[in-house]
């Protein structure tokens, strides 16, 4: 059977030994009170809410998922999600990283992303309702009006409305210029927005009193493309300047999607007749706005599959031990029983490691890019800030692209360990593959991100951002290669950022004389500079690891999944880059129609 | 929505054209009648029952799953099911490649696997039915007793009765020297038969009027481990000599499996409380005959993941030309569109052309495999017999291995390049992935093949297998590495040799050194082989087309398949050989209480 326990050791090891949050934390006057007792706090209360209320409902929702009333449009969740939820919000956690001004409780965003880990490794179909309320409280921060943010935000924050994004349409996804909906100006400056959206996580339930969708669509006016798309914050009841209820908005769920899985998620066609809304934002600017919501959507993603990592790796390392089959290959190891548990198998191992390396190498890095994020936002110093908002748009594509990738493969390295056993519904592995593969399509396909990062944040300014990362990295190179241990990292970081440099160098030029090249080479690249991160953060690891591996096995374990990650996985980088510089025409010399 | 139509070109290439598999069966006395003609006619026939039969039932089956009687311990089929077999076996297509001594067709194994794959392609889940049941054949053909042989290989090729494989018990799979089943011998020669199972597939239905098992079980005296095995043939009903159905046997199902995919075929847990049996083969030699049906089960495997490939491809072939989204990175192509077909995308041809070289490389690789079972039967030339045995035996685990983890890759891409699409149930790309995904388990995991592979297959006869593949592949190079367009195909081919001969060298001198060495480098060096088989295939497949490629777009795409598999899969190779060469330590230097 799957199972999760919060793995407060590994998450406390991140951010204090490795990140050293608190220190960083310290220089901001937001968070000059935030300790590392106070951060320890939270995440054993918030991981034992994850692995004793939310981690029991995964199963009921995936077996169950939601239910539409035709006639109401209302939605059922499954059994025991609005209790869990009601239970959240009594809590306060929905508060936790929120703005104080609207009834936040300040905490760092890093205390944040930590505690969606571990409420992703519990459920992440329940996750996505608070996950998009979240974004929505992001979105009308940031864009909203004075009244908007009176009167929504504390809502959102105490929990009792959630929110939605609503972008999709049936001919439109990754492609918003397509998009149809209409906004129609009403004398009292509000809208009336009428059309179809599909794919909307949370678009209909029942755990809160209200919920605020923020809803892409056209003025009459507007130009086309993506030029012309403006935001609208739609509420399914429309409320005061109080916060009371009033009429309910023709704003309803057609139909819930039925899906691969996150099937407590309810995924709902809505339907938009005359809907009254008002907008956010400037108009046609809505796109900006959007991708508030949208670059935390991201990262917020990349956090699913980090959480559900998680649970594969705990789920499956505890079978490995436990499940006896057949005799190690060097003789018999559990002599007192008719066989060998399996983990004395290299191949486990090897489906182990695989799923640490990555669990624990983006823990770091989803971690430290949660950082930077607080530093971004609460620094006072305004160079420290601009460099850390840098690195948050270098690298939120590879937080959601590798990340993502990673999770499916390590639920199914999971699964593989299980044998027969993983594939059978009931032993809960297999739904955290099914889960996990969302996450590489929604929120920009990985396609899209490669894009995004190689077009948009390397060769947009000349490879600046990647430089600077690339600084911070060979820093971190001169100032510890000497240390005991530390040579053979550092040669492959060496070996792995050269490779980034040239291979950037190359596109680069291949770019400027066909832009397919970029294309052709993206989702390699991405890959190549998720290494790189990888390496980066593993060699972290090692360093702090490695004076205390010699008597502890935490550290130990450090190191030595440290040396399987440069031994074992990094070497894909000489792969990427012959992939890479096949270019386009390895892709594009077959005519369209010969498919 | 997903879409099949048979490829009957493409099969028609391989067969005819790379293949020439008319020459190679006039030589057999049993197959000289067998035209091209005839099995273009089989093919186009088979191609129409399983796309306009077994394919609606598809989404049908992963609906509505199979459903048990706890009363009656009968199970229902999906709608459609019966009736489809009762078509099936009318036809006479279960007689195809059996034996005419009990009533079969008697054609080659190269036609009845073209026709799997395309059952596969069509219905996964159904096809499992009659799959098992001619394993079940051949098991019975090769160490049946007369009497058996009489009585039900007439009813299993006609197809009134069907079979399946009871090997599995709750505490093991891998490891069937662990299994508990007893038979106890009775006064008339028969055995009374008590013990559980799981994960039986096709275990109990409704579309046949008798079902025999092949169970495995332990005699009163039997030697613990694998050497005290034996296999009896357990029907559920009883029978006379002539075929007369009898009393109900107690060999029946108390559950079945709730499972990721394949919802239609009944995986069932069954009881057997002093069912009476007949042994099959020698007491305590019941491996030995199980593993005929195992053998045959493995390529039958292969078979499956090469026909969901095919369904994927066709699928997100046709998507990728239909959905229109965003514009070419080079300009508008389609101008007349809001926006172009995202098959103009690079990385959308990157996902199709990656599918196309696994789908097609596979296909040529299986029927050739195929081919060499019909030689190692039916020639008349003993040492042409044997050198087929040595290559079916040699590839065996790389059919199933190496096909079934790019059946999950394959069924995978083409869920992304529908995008959010392909994650809604109702469009059947995403039931592809899921009944995919238990390829990569069943029958021997693929770390099992993998270590089949390496340490019997190869390092068992010091690389003598090996070795006469790579003859085969050397004879290809210096007879055709002058033509034009070949000197690409020819080095990589040589690299690929190069590999792969050193490889094997230096593992074979790892493991006498530590047995782990062999564990540890396994599932990188099936993957290894495989690509040198591919490698080898694609480049056949070129040598043929390269001559018509210029006028002929059909033979133009496979050499630009053939140039793609060589520039942007085949250099995963590098990547194996340093994974391979990171040895053991990289894997075991971990305690196992670290986990």
């Amino acid at each position: 059977m799957a199972q999760y326990q919060a793995p407060l050791r590994d998450m406390q090891f991140v951010l204090h030994e490795v990140l050293n949050v608190e220190a960083t934390l310290k220089k901001m006057p937001a968070h000059a009170e935030v300790t590392r007792d106070l951060l320890d706090q939270v995440l054993e209360e918030g991981g034992k809410f994850c692995a004793e209320v939310l981690f029991p409902l995964n199963a009921v929702g995936d077996r169950e998922g939601c239910t539409l009333d035709t006639t109401t449009h209302e939605v059922k969740t499954p059994t025991g999600f609005k209790a869990a939820y009601t239970q959240f919000v009594e809590a306060g956690w929905p508060a936790l990283s929120c703005d104080p001004t609207y009834g936040g409780q300040g905490l760092p965003h890093v205390a944040q992303s930590a505690f969606q880990e571990m409420m992703n490794s519990a459920n992440q179909a329940w996750t996505m309702y608070p996950g998009l309320t979240h974004g929505a409280y992001q979105a009308l921060l940031a864009h909203g009006t004075e009244a908007q943010k009176t009167t929504v935000l504390p809502k959102l924050i105490e929990g009792t409305w959630t929110g939605t994004m609503c972008l999709t349409e049936p001919h439109c996804g990754t492609d918003l210029g397509l998009l149809r909906s209409r906004a129609e100006p009403q004398a009292d400056g509000t809208y009336k927005i009428t059309g179809g959206k599909i794919f909307i996580s949370s678009g209909e339930h029942d755990m809160a009193e209200n919920i605020v969708h923020l809803v892409l669509a056209r003025l009459p006016d507007a130009p086309p493309g993506t030029k012309g798309i403006s935001l609208f914050l739609v509420p399914k009841y429309m409320y005061g300047a109080d916060g009371m209820l009033g009429a309910r908005n023709p704003i309803t769920c057609g139909a819930l999607e039925h899906k691969m899985g996150i099937h407590g998620n309810s995924t709902c066609q809505m339907n938009l007749d005359g809907a009254v809304g008002t907008i956010v934002g400037q108009p046609n600017k809505g796109l900006n706005a959007m991708f508030v919501m949208m670059n935390g959507a991201r990262l917020g993603v990349g956090m699913q599959s980090l959480g559900l990592m998680a649970t594969a790796y705990q789920s499956s390392a505890a079978y490995a031990k436990e499940r006896i089959q057949s005799r190690s290959l060097s003789g018999p190891k559990a002599k007192d029983k008719p066989a060998d548990p399996i983990i004395v198998h290299p191949d486990v191992r090897r489906m182990l490691l695989t799923q640490r390396a990555y669990l624990e190498g983006s823990r770091a890095f989803a971690y430290w890019i949660a950082l930077q994020a607080d530093i971004a936002h609460y620094s006072d110093d305004e160079d420290e800030r601009k460099d850390a908002e840098d690195m948050l748009t270098l690298l939120t594509p590879v937080i959601k692209a590798f990340i993502t990738d990673a999770g499916f493969e390590c639920t199914n390295l999971a699964m593989q360990v299980y044998g027969g056993h993983g594939y059978i519904s009931e032993n809960g592995i297999e739904q955290l593959a099914r889960d996990a593969r969302i996450n590489m399509i929604y929120e920009g396909t990985n396609t899209i991100q490669s894009l995004d990062l190689l077009g948009r944040k390397v060769l947009g300014d000349g490879g600046a951002k990647l430089k600077k990362f690339g600084r911070e990295v060979e820093a971190f190179v001169s100032e510890h290669q000497q240390e005991p241990g530390m040579a053979e990292f550092a040669a492959g970081l060496e070996d792995i950022g050269g490779k980034l440099t040239d291979i950037s160098g190359w596109v680069g030029m291949q770019g400027m004389k066909n832009p397919e090249e970029i294309g052709a080479a993206a989702v390699d690249y991405l890959r190549l500079a998720g290494h790189m991160v990888y390496a980066y953060f593993w060699a972290r690891m090692a360093q702090v690891a490695l004076p205390k591996a010699k008597d502890d096995a935490f550290y130990n374990a450090k190191v030595q999944t440290a040396k399987f990650y440069y031994a074992r996985l990094l070497p894909e980088s000489e792969m990427l880059v012959k992939r890479i510089k096949a270019g386009s025409k390895s892709l594009l010399s077959l005519e369209a129609e010969a498919f």
